[in-house]
């Protein structure tokens, strides 16, 4: 919301979440951002690379699909051919315990 | 999971959440069950009551809308003429403080 605010849009937010809508088309790109641990839900098919400190994901997802966003910086490219469209539940409750050490570089499958 | 195992599906969990898929078809209906905080995100259009204790809900979504969901007991029915399909991403941690006095019957706006 602070780096991009004409890609993402705050849809409703509570006391335990943060729903955030997600849109871009082909080669729009995020600047360096942050993500609290949140879970994605895809609502389109897209192609994306997230980049964060010389690392690379590729990130290549259908609609309806459900994934997990360990606490990170990252930025993200649609390298794709269609529009992005997705959802963000952001969980506003600190983690519990320690940090996860084995954060993973965009979404991963939990 | 408990009540309607052919309707309900745990895609997967983690610490934090746990992510249930639920589908079904015109006229089927869930025995009463009970949800944890909540967050819905609707991957069709739906029509369906949801009733608990007396109390009656009209549910009619659009796909891929965000509905908070109280921490409640409920049954629901699919009243309409079209499939459902969602995801629930459950929260595991209790809610912080007191539990809200104004519990929604069904989902809500936030």
């Amino acid at each position: 919301m602070v780096t991009d605010p004409q890609l993402y849009r705050v849809l409703w937010e509570n006391e335990r979440v943060r729903v955030l809508e997600y849109r871009d088309v082909p080669g729009d790109a995020t600047h360096l951002h942050s993500h609290p641990d949140s879970v994605m839900v895809t609502l389109s098919s897209f192609q994306r690379v997230i980049s964060a400190g010389g690392r690379e994901a590729q990130v290549d997802l259908e609609a309806g699909q459900v994934r997990w966003l360990d606490a990170q910086e990252h930025q993200g490219r649609n390298v794709g051919e269609t529009a992005t469209h997705s959802v963000f539940i952001e969980l506003k409750e600190p983690r519990p315990g320690t940090p996860r050490q084995d954060a993973a570089l965009g979404p991963s499958a939990s």
